[in-house]
C-alpha cells in the first residue's frame, strides 16, 4: 500500500525555514496583497489557505475582495506601491487569454507567484539568474515547485545532485502555461523523460546530454528538447515511474491501479479527482492535492524577490 | 437589399498608398519574415494573402515553413537579424494560452501584427505614442484596425471627427486576446457602446465623457468603461447598427435578418459562416470576410514601426 502524503505536513519544515528567515527581517514586516474575484470555490479556499500560511510565518496579508473587471487597476496600484511585496491574483478571472493578459499585468519584482511571462521565459531558456553579476535569483512557479518538492518527499529524487531525476520517466495529464508545461520543463532540467498529455496532443521533453554550467545550480545543466509524440496513454502510465494528474474534468477517465507501474509514485494537482481511490493499492506514494505546498513555495518567492530587491532599496 | 462588400477592393486605396510610401524608402526594400506550420487551412490561406499583398505593394515576403515546437526558436533569431523588418505568425500554433506566450516572443518594434500583449497594453490604456516626444505612434492589432476601416467604407462612421463612432450601438459575438477585446475597446474609444459576447460571458464596452487631450489623435479622446452585462441576444441584435461575429464554431446559431435592426452593418471575420445567406435582405451592408484587409493593415503597421525606429538607426 502507498504512503499517502498530505501536502500540509510536508510544507511544515520548508515553513520554519521561512519563519525563521522573515524574523530577521524586522519590522514592518513583508505585506502581500491578494485580490479575490470569487466568493466561493477553489479560488476563495486558495485565498484561505493564503491567510493561514501568512498567519503561521509572520507576513502580513491584505485580502481584497473585487471585480473581475477592477483586477487590472488593482493590480497597477498594487505594482507602484511601495509598501507591498508581493502580488497574489485568485485565478481564474476570466478566460485562459485574458487571464495570461492578466498575469502579466504583475509587476515581475512583485510576481511571488512566478506566473509573469517574463520568468516563464527564464525558465524555458534555461536562465537562473537576473543580473550579470548571479546574486538575483529568477522566480520559478509555485505550483511547479511544490510539486518537485513533493516529489522529493515522496522519494522520487534518486538520480545525482545536478539531476536528481535521471534516469526516471513521468507522465504528466496538463500542458497549461501555468502548470503543465513549466513542469514538464523542470522535471526534463532535473533529468527526467517526460510525456505530456494535452488537448493540444503528446509531447515529449527529453533531457539533453550535458554537465552543469559554471555557476549554475542544479537546474542549470543543458537544456532538454521537445517533440512531438504519438506515444498513447496506456504506453505512458505503464512506463511511468511518477504520474501527474491536473485534469479539471470530469469526462477524464480516473487513472487505474492497473495502468500504472507498480510502485510509483502518484500526484495529482486538479480540483477535481483524477486517480481512482484504490490507486494506493498499487502506487509506492500517493500524493491527493498541492494547495498548502503551492503556497509555502510563493512565500519562499517572496523571500527571493525581497533579497533581490534589497540592493535597490535606499537603506540598504 | 444590402451592398455586399468586398475587403480586396476596399484595400486597393490603402495598398496604392503603401506602395507610393515605400517607393519612397530605397533599397534595399522591407523585408518581413513568416513563419508557417500549418500545410493547410486558414493559417495557409493568410501566408497566401500575405505573399500577394508583399507583391503588390513591393515588400520582400521570406515565408518559412517549420514545425510549430520550432516556432520560438525562429522568432529569437528573426527579432535580431537586422535584415528583418516585421515578422508574421501563422496562428494557431498551440492552444491559447501557449499561442498567448509565443506571440510575446515577438519584438514589439517587428511585431506588425499588433499582437504582443505591449501593444495591448498601450490600447487598453489609451497610449496613443510610445515616447516621450510623441513621435513614435503605437501599433494597433491588424485584424480590429482593418474592420473599423471596413466598417468606416460601409458608412458606419456618422459621428464627429473625434468620435466618429458616437451614437451607434455595436453588438460584437467574440471576446478574444486578439481580436475581440481590443476591437470593442476600439470602438468605444472611438464613441460606440458595445455589447461584446463570449463563452465567458456579456460586458458592455461604454465611452466615457470627455473631449480629445491635447495632442491626441481622434481615438486618444477619454477611455471608455467595462461592465458585466445580462442584456440577451435577441435585444442585443434588435437594437445594434452594426453586428459583427467572429464565432469559430458549428454550433453558432447564425445570425437570421429577421433578428437584426434593418439597415444594420453586418462583418463577419470568422472563418466560419455566421451570418445566414439571407442576411442581405436587411443589412445595409454585409461584409462576409476581412482577410485581405487584415494583411494591408499589417503592411501599414510595417512602414509606422519603420518610421518609429528611423531615430535609432545608425545611418539615418
Amino acid at each position: 500500500m502507498a504512503i499517502v502524503l498530505d501536502p500540509a505536513e510536508i510544507a511544515k519544515t520548508y515553513r520554519e525555514a521561512i519563519r525563521e528567515e522573515i524574523k530577521t527581517l524586522g519590522d514592518p514586516p513583508l505585506l502581500l496583497a491578494g485580490f479575490l474575484a470569487a466568493d466561493h470555490g477553489p479560488s476563495k479556499t486558495y485565498a484561505e489557505y493564503t491567510a493561514k500560511a501568512c498567519a503561521d510565518v509572520g507576513v502580513r496579508f491584505d485580502l481584497r475582495h473585487l471585480k473581475r473587471l477592477e483586477a487590472e487597476d488593482a493590480i497597477a496600484e498594487a505594482n507602484v506601491d511601495p509598501r507591498i511585496h508581493g502580488i497574489l491574483v485568485y485565478y481564474p478571472l476570466f478566460g485562459p487569454e485574458h487571464d495570461a493578459y492578466i498575469r502579466d499585468r504583475v509587476d515581475p519584482s512583485k510576481d511571488i507567484e512566478g506566473l509573469h511571462s517574463f520568468w516563464a521565459h527564464c525558465l524555458y531558456q534555461n536562465r537562473r539568474f537576473i543580473d550579470a553579476e548571479r546574486t538575483k535569483k529568477a522566480i520559478l512557479p509555485c505550483t511547479p515547485l511544490a510539486i518537485l518538492k513533493l516529489l522529493e518527499a515522496a522519494g522520487a529524487f534518486g538520480g545525482t545532485a545536478g539531476k536528481p531525476l535521471a534516469g526516471k520517466r513521468a507522465t504528466v495529464f496538463n500542458r497549461s502555461e501555468v502548470v503543465g508545461r513549466p513542469l514538464a520543463s523542470m522535471m526534463a532540467n532535473d533529468g527526467a523523460e517526460v510525456v505530456s498529455f494535452d488537448l493540444d496532443g503528446v509531447q515529449l521533453f527529453q533531457p539533453r546530454e550535458g554537465e552543469p554550467g559554471p555557476g549554475n545550480d542544479r537546474r542549470s545543466a543543458s537544456a532538454y528538447g521537445v517533440s512531438e509524440s504519438t506515444v498513447d496513454r496506456a504506453t505512458a502510465l505503464r512506463d511511468a515511474d511518477v504520474v501527474i494528474t491536473g485534469v479539471p474534468s470530469r469526462s477524464f477517465p480516473l487513472v487505474t491501479p492497473d495502468e500504472i507501474k507498480p510502485g510509483a509514485i502518484c500526484l495529482n494537482f486538479s480540483t477535481m479527482k483524477n486517480f481512482r481511490e484504490d490507486i494506493v493499492e498499487r502506487a509506492s506514494a500517493y500524493i491527493p492535492r498541492v494547495g498548502p505546498m503551492t503556497v509555502t513555495m510563493a512565500l519562499r518567492n517572496t523571500l527571493r524577490l525581497y533579497r533581490n530587491a534589497e540592493g535597490e532599496r535606499p537603506c540598504s
